[in-house]
């Protein structure tokens, strides 16, 4: 472990992959437009290099170096393209895919390399020399045509217990060659991290090369395994964001590099770059359209969440009793759940983050707790909707509902015509402060012709309404065996620019509980705007 | 590292806290069957230890002592209670708690002991000599009932770099007093593997006593900490099913036992209970009312599920070259996704596992290849909807898609009454082997009805729909910023008692959607039962 310096270096790596091995993760395919916005997010945070795909090998991938090169103006990290030793028996000079590499523009190269004596035979189909003079001309064909170079040997682990003077061969060849940095690769991701120390420092002993490291997550060690290699003496760690990536996934970039900078006091990132950690990693999500992991280490919405009555109360005490760390500096923050499990003393945690005093009232929090159980039990959950939970807490402690509008009856009908298309139309029966509303939308389905007939009626009442907008929709059927029969719960995630609100519904059908979350969000949206009730 | 023996044995402990520190996780909540549930399953998977709760600190975990002993007849694992140490000040015989672990009835306990001198003075508020002698009374209290006894050390890593000595005091003394296995917890879960290795060998040089380890995931490296404690000679793991847990959550179980067992050829779990491990793993998920997380090491859908060209080819050569383990090891099965990024090979591939033989016609191939990248662009995921691509592929196939029935239009209604309560109202217009079909139906959501509808109105012709049921339905927004106007997916998955198929649907609404996916659910459900095409 080294003191802390002021700023990351070329001593050490942290080189991003989520372009490139991150998108072959089940479930991810990214659009080109959804790269430049990733790679402006990994720059934002910080990373060293930004692997960007593989030019030559797919359209998107050389349309991707084009525009970066372009479009993005990058402050920390280099984009670096990935490909292949040229072909056996060939001549680097003349292999158009190696061409491909030198003609995205990308100033560093990482060449994968096979380093397994069977995937040599195997999958290559050609001979152990060969595969050496595939690395030595490639890698030295690159770095006459100027470009920085890094080599992936790939399988290197099971390489090397199936054959370690090969497997070091590669590496050899590959650093004498010129490569900057030879990266091992636990390509199928079953190692451990003892075993990952064991050959990265043997490894390094005996080649001499700079050595970094891929992991992949298929034992659940990929996080550790890199920090193994670190130990080791490797200076380059190959991580994808949120640990997207084939099969079980990648080594997370965010505990690496939180690891790095928090238990290892290294300066990996630029200044500020790790409190923006929790942004960055939802933000990265959104952009893959994946929900971001509740209980992802540092970024998860779960991860400093407390839920034990036990632990509550101590909290209540000091916060540092339960947290590892100050979620601040990861960008997280700590937050009380509310549950059935939780007790008081969460309650009344709770009620301080919403700024609620809930005072020495012990019959009002037994009220609250009293509600939530209750609601819970029907299939409310209030620790995703915030928003609903503070309605609720109101009305506890304000002794009735906020208020600002009635309704009186909705209807909504979707009809599917022999032409294919759809007519989605609702109906709305409203009370608002005094008045009896009847307004009727149209929409692209029946939750959006509800919402809309809602904010048709209520508009011209508070125009309030007009600046928020649903941002996400979340539908989860409960007790699964059931099929379409059982209960539905939505979550609905309402913005008005300045920030975002939950709230939840439950009822035996999408549409009705989609209308009770609705209820929850404008109410809540116009008592955040600072309007009166009117009912 | 151990050589294989044949049976596990009081050597080494497979120890679960599911049920206790598990049901801490955001988002579950454990009812009494629930938790009689997943201990049947926990025994069948053969771990030797299930620590049910805390009997006497809540009723619901006192049920389930009483009814876990009258219910279930362990074959494998042992019913452990949980709960503290004394009161300050008072006696383990005259303490109401510790009585209450000793009326539970469960011959094994854990008890949780503070060993950070902090945490001793400022949340439980007594000496450090005060905490030692809880410790010592209580386990001698619980020996002298005839009880065995396990101690947990909670935040024993943070204490020990806090204070060493009086770390090791707790260690000592819950030993000496007669307890069998003390267990350094890393309740905060902030270290790493090498942190953790380092101690727990000090430790067990110190003190001599038996040690287990508990870790959290915080640092994302609860399975390697684990792992890293038995390397150092800890030979008690406590994990949860799933790593469900507190925040991030506790060392998950299945890594940990996959590691022992195929990675240091260690016996832990009785002969035959690995191949169990994707089935446990999932049907503890469905208890919990948890999505089975795809990405889990070994035991997600996504495990050994390949999607990159590159890897698909070499599979194609040998399956071994891309994966660690052979996943019938663990009882997974190898996956080829279909996806624009896959290219031939994987579509070969699937089609195979299909048992579907598109032979050597390339353009076939291709065709498929460029329906599914076109249907992807449009929001459809063939990954999650194997019965949907099985459709499609077919469809190429034969030429023409298989049709049961033809839908001339349908239309669904939802409606809000003053009292509170909604009808849902739907109609279907269809032929099938010539005829015209009006039906209509009412359902407790509008997709129930159209189901209905569909079922009312086919069932007469055939027969076999009466054995399908809808087992699961998912929604999902795609275009996460645009609210209720996004494009909307639906996953429909249907059993028939043999088996479950899923399918797809994708449209500017949900209920669209939904239909889309009930007519591929149906159709493919009239494929499988061998019925003929009529139209």
């Amino acid at each position: 472990m080294t003191t802390k310096a002021t700023a990351p270096d070329d001593t050490f790596h942290v080189f991003d992959t989520t372009l490139r091995d991150g998108a072959q993760r089940e479930g991810i395919n990214l659009t080109v437009a959804d790269k430049l916005t990733i790679a402006r997010h990994l720059d934002d945070f910080g990373v060293g290099f930004i692997e960007g795909g593989w030019p030559g090998a797919n359209p998107r991938d050389t349309e991707f170096f084009a525009r970066a090169q372009q479009e993005i103006d990058f402050e920390h990290a280099q984009l670096v393209a990935f490909g292949a030793t040229r072909r056996a028996g060939g001549r680097a000079a003349d292999d158009p895919q190696v061409q491909a590499l030198l003609d995205s523009g990308a100033l560093v190269i990482t060449l994968v390399a096979k380093s397994h004596d069977r995937h040599v035979e195997l999958a290559l189909r050609t001979t152990l020399d060969e595969n050496l003079e595939m690395v030595r001309d490639t890698v030295a064909h690159l770095r006459e045509q100027g470009r920085r170079v890094f080599v992936d040997c790939e399988h290197f682990f099971d390489g090397y217990r199936a054959n370690p003077g090969y497997a070091k061969a590669v590496v050899r060849t590959a650093h004498e060659a010129g490569a900057d940095v030879v990266i091992l690769c636990d390509t199928n991701g079953g190692m451990l991290p003892a075993q990952i120390q064991a050959v990265v420092a043997t490894v390094l002993a005996d080649t001499g090369a700079r050595l970094g490291i891929h992991a992949q997550d298929d034992t659940g060690c990929a996080v550790a395994n890199t920090l193994a290699a670190v130990d080791a003496g490797a200076t380059h760690v190959q991580c994808t964001a949120n640990g997207y990536g084939e099969r079980v996934g990648n080594a997370n970039l965010f505990p690496v590099v939180a690891a790095l900078e928090l238990k290892y006091g290294r300066t990996v990132l630029p200044e500020g770059a790790l409190a923006e950690m929790t942004r960055i990693s939802h933000a990265i999500a959104e952009v893959v359209n994946l929900t971001p992991s509740t209980h992802q280490p540092y970024v998860g919405v779960s991860a400093f969440a407390h839920k034990a009555g036990l632990h509550a109360s101590a909290i209540k005490v000091d916060p540092d009793l339960y947290q590892h760390i100050d979620p601040e500096r990861v960008g997280n923050t700590m937050r009380m759940l509310v549950s059935d499990m939780a007790g008081r003393a969460s309650i009344e945690l709770k009620g301080k983050e919403l700024g609620i005093d809930l005072g020495d009232d012990r019959a009002l929090v037994g009220r609250v707790v009293e509600r939530v159980k209750e609601r819970e039990l029907k299939g409310y959950t209030y620790e995703a909707a915030d928003a609903s939970f503070e309605l609720l807490l109101r009305t506890e402690v304000e002794g009735r509902p906020r208020r600002y509008f009635r309704v009186e009856s909705w209807r909504a009908i979707v009809e599917d015509r022999p032409d294919g298309t759809h007519a989605n139309e609702a109906t709305v029966k409203l009370w608002a402060k005094g008045e009896r509303i009847v307004a009727t939308a149209e929409g692209n389905g029946p939750v959006n012709a509800l919402d809309r007939a809602l904010r048709v009626g209520l508009e011209r009442i508070y125009p309030q309404l007009a600046k928020m907008e649903l941002v996400d929709y979340k539908v989860r059927i409960l007790e699964g065996r059931t099929g379409t029969e059982s209960t539905t719960r939505v979550l609905v995630t309402t913005g008005d620019g300045s920030g975002d609100w939950a709230t939840v519904g439950v009822a035996e059908n999408v549409i009705a509980a989609s209308w009770q979350a609705l209820e929850d969000a404008y109410t809540y949206g116009l008592l955040r705007a600072g309007v009166e009730p009117t009912d």
